[in-house]
């Protein structure tokens, strides 16, 4: 099998944090300050950063996606979440750095307990945004102490070999894939300022600069991205202002007709002059730095924190980008049923490892070409790997699936027309009584979210239990959610929708989502069963009240063996044996004669199968 | 049939708004007032007023549950919510001032629009809560006006013939029924004010003060509360401060351990002595008006605005008052059963008319002389007055109850043990197959609601959709909350517990709430479908979490010629059918013949019955 071009397996951590500690502390010293925060961010709060951005794992060796250490004269913490508490003191060395739980504390509790009377506390600006800085300042002044921006990262400074910017390729997104003109786009973002009484808004989310001005980069692993920033004043050109230079000469063509592009140095000095005469700036207070909030009020500009209205228009996908991300599905379909039936030969051999099947299915995405990235590193976890939800194979914790066992994978593609995110779970060799009852726990509330309706208006947090009540039944629960918004050829993670507990925006027509309910024994096993599904108007004879519910997009059996028939009812039944006959009809063309063969066995119905 | 004694059918509305209007906005003039703010509202917030507080009926003529009016020297408005948009016209003149709907404006927008530059705009400040008053404060300057409060109302100036205050009776609540002393009860909000750093509690809300107190009074229809105030300090004797003077002799002994009773009168003095040397007085941001706050901030002291820590201790009910309730809803149970018989006589007649019902309802609850008053005036509503979700009838919109029509009935009761809260719909001869199909759905999501199970931690928004989602299948839904809150022997509407999309406090074992889906036909008919039903811990075998659940307390049948048996399931079937032998086997030995025999026949399993 090839091996994975869009992944690794090698564990990235580092044994000498306390050597660059040392330093960082020597730097802290020499600029007069006593203590300096170091969050896991970049300039835009991404979920993903760039490898020059990766300060807080150079510093401490700590890989999780989230976490902040405070670093002070004579001690120091890594606040990290639940999903960290075993990964950090594995990672980190303890004798140097304390990790501490989110459960327990907070940044801003350990800080106002830890930070000595009269101390200063330094923070990066670009890296916080101005909420962030609000709550540390509010700490810092409860401790008796204060904070003071830094105009030179001190970890920077100290960071020998530091990856440089990162200058990935900025290429047009094509018209046929992205639906809309930027013309019209940034009329609709011109009309949001007006309705605001905006003057102009700083987009600081790459996700939002690649969806206005129709491009995607490669600035950033998984996710399509061009770093940077750009200014929509309400009248007037729009400027972009790029990190990366390796502009695709088109792209310039593209968006002559509204947009200037420029180089990242000249954002600030263009900022300040649109903030002249008091104007107000609506800077998104989900990703903007404190840095900007500062550049416009030194400006004299006026700043609106709030969201940037792009956010929820990217979250409604066009007819072009649903017909986009139809086809990535069939697509990704495909390669996964080829990668389902390949593990079905392969589970029985004994020889099956993790890493072998994250190398298996990319290459089954990649054949053909058309795959541009994996939208994350693929969860490949088996037996009590399985059961970490976050779980990501290296070499060490790499092993072979055993008989009896179940096998999570939760993997995701990158197309020009579309992004995937699928998880399968499948039992290798017979699966106990208890895994199916479970599985199929899980399958009910799947199904339950795929079948729901419900009004116009309606939150993710609304429908957030149907997916939990056939667990709930049992005394079981997951603690995910049960969804995530996913872009179209832009990150795998999208807000603001989302089906969870605290999902409160309306589910709109063309948002996609997961839907990815799961159940987990530690130790054991993990269960999870993902697909993706598109928002869509439902007509409903004799309905009084405009509705909506779910087109399934995601094209792959579940595996029959894990369902337990007698726990589902006839509704359910009807709608697994519909979805299975859809993915059979819609893929098995395409397939070769063995994996067709193997697709008509794994769909065939569930009453008259071998379940 | 009896005369109903707690209930009267009389339009209480009048036709004098503008003779009032026109006295009021004159004692304004004299007071320097160009506008003047009339809430529906007492001193405490309070949902049912006392006579005294009836402003802005008396103003107006507009006797609704929520509603404000704003008079200004030339034009005024009356703003009310979306249940009141067609009372509101109906009521005032509309010569003299506009019913505006909340849906399009609110009371600060229509302030910010109306009220002329330089204004000054009157408010009572015991009328408005501290957050309403800036809320007015805000309106008022941005229509570069300002805000002032008034000590003597200028309403009650003119109004003559004001009632005076409630002095109702005020009495002990026994410990038997209480389930708690109050020096416990103390000890618990003393508890409460230590963990939040405060030095005192003023109690503004009438129902903590009863409960707290273990007292019950009878200054409000409907809700067995005496008006005051208490303070209850972290040291020292707790001082209570009632509006009457009324008090059971044996009042004063079953306090004299913990607290002082005085007058009304002297609450303001001692809240002033409490505060001296800034002590930190937590006001209740719920009911606590914005003069309590001026009193705390004049005397020195700091106000702490936040709930009051009795609301969540109330909501949890102790084990006496889980063995009160159930007797209470086994003795309404009885009242109800024999109602439901005598309805199933008189309604084929063709002369039951919706107050011969209340009437009947009202006296089957009076025998045995246990009722202390409804609980609320009753909802008899046939036909398309069953649809008005809030109907209350008169004699004037009193109707015969048709045949082929459906009446719906919404009725509670308030003994010494317990507060209850009903609802049953039944068809009056043949129901077509749309009400059957439209009852059936409702009592599917009734019975999901029953039937949940959900972990610790889990709050009523969560689990509200349950009771939606089958009507969702058809296109349909209900515009109320799915439940709210009940008091033990206290109001029928007790907060923070609810199941509705804004219930956001988790359920705790031994909150009280009601379970009444609904679907309502404008001009033909409505449905509601209510129980109450008590959290309680659910031990699943073979679960991991701790699970919660609830155990259903009112006992009635349902109106099975209203059942469409083809659009249940088992699972549903069953729990009709056991819910149906519960209620036949509790009440069936306490009734007569007759009714025992329809009771029988009520409540006949599905599968082999008649439905």
């Amino acid at each position: 099998m090839t091996r994975a071009r869009f992944q690794t397996f090698e564990d990235p951590s580092h044994r000498e944090g306390a050597a660059r500690i040392a330093a960082l502390r020597q730097a802290m010293k020499e600029t007069g300050l006593d203590g300096f925060v170091v969050p896991r961010a970049d300039e835009h709060q991404s979920e993903y950063v760039p490898p020059n951005a990766e300060r807080l794992a150079w510093l401490t060796g700590f890989t999780g996606s989230a976490g902040t250490a405070v670093i002070l004269a004579d001690h120091a913490a890594l606040v990290v979440d639940g999903r960290y508490t075993l990964q950090a003191p594995e990672q980190v060395e303890t004798s140097v750095i304390t990790p501490v739980q989110l459960a327990k504390t907070n940044v801003e509790a350990w800080i106002g307990e830890n930070l000595r009377q009269g101390a200063v506390l330094g923070y990066d600006p670009w890296l916080h945004t101005a909420e962030g800085v609000a709550k540390l300042e509010k700490a810092a002044r409860k401790a008796g102490a204060r904070i003071a921006p830094v105009s030179d990262n001190p970890v920077d400074a100290v960071w020998a070999g530091r990856p440089s910017s990162p200058a990935g390729a900025v290429v047009v997104h094509p018209l046929d894939l992205a639906g809309v003109t930027v013309e019209a786009k940034l009329r609709r973002i011109r009309e949001a300022l007006g309705r605001g009484g905006c003057d102009a808004l700083v987009i600081s989310d790459p996700h939002n600069l690649a969806w206005a001005f129709n491009l995607r980069g490669s600035d950033i692993a998984h996710t399509p991205l061009a770093l940077g920033y750009a200014i929509v004043p309400r009248t007037g050109r729009a400027a972009l202002y790029l990190t990366s230079t390796a502009l695709e000469p088109t792209l310039r063509d593209a968006l002559s007709s509204s947009t200037d592009i420029a180089g990242r140095t000249g954002f600030a000095e263009a900022l300040s002059a649109v903030c002249a005469g008091g104007a107000r700036i609506r800077l998104d207070s989900a990703t903007g730095a404190m840095a900007l909030k500062n550049l416009v009020d030194e400006a004299g500009g006026t700043v609106d924190l709030g969201p940037d209205p792009i956010t929820l228009m990217k979250a409604v996908k066009n007819e072009a980008e649903i017909a986009g991300s139809r086809a990535a599905h069939h697509r990704d379909g495909l390669a996964v049923v080829r990668f389902l039936a390949w593990l079905s030969r392969q589970a029985p051999t004994g020889t099956l490892t993790e890493i072998a099947a994250v190398e298996a299915l990319e290459a089954f995405r990649a054949e053909g070409g058309l795959l541009r990235d994996v939208s994350f590193p693929t969860i490949s976890g088996s037996g009590p790997n399985g059961a970490i939800v976050h779980y990501r194979v290296t070499r060490e914790t790499d092993r072979r699936v055993g008989q009896g066992e179940l096998f999570l994978v939760d993997s995701g593609a990158q197309y020009a027309d579309g992004t995937t995110d699928i998880t399968r779970t499948v039992a290798v060799g017979t699966p106990t009584a208890e895994m199916r009852d479970r599985f199929t726990r899980v399958l009910k509330g799947h199904v339950a979210i795929a079948r729901s309706v419900f009004p116009e208006g309606t939150t993710g947090a609304q429908i957030d239990s149907f997916a939990r009540a056939p667990l709930w039944q049992a005394g079981l629960d997951f603690d995910h959610g049960t969804g995530h918004g996913v872009g179209a050829f832009l990150s795998v993670h999208e807000g603001p929708q989302r089906i969870a507990k605290i999902g409160t925006t309306a589910l709109v027509p063309g948002m996609i989502l997961s839907n990815e309910p799961g159940y987990y024994r530690p130790g054991a096993y993990g269960i999870r069963i993902e697909n993706l599904v598109l928002v869509e108007e439902r007509a409903i004879p004799g309905g009084e009240r405009p509705m909506l519910g779910f087109e399934t997009l995601t094209l792959a059996p579940y595996d029959r063996g894990l369902i337990d028939v007698s726990l589902l009812d006839e509704a359910e039944i009807a709608w697994i044996d519909g979805y299975h006959a859809w993915v059979r009809d819609a893929l098995g063309p395409a397939l070769d004669h063995e994996t067709r063969g193997w697709l008509e066995r794994a769909t065939s119905p569930l009453r008259t199968g071998d379940s």
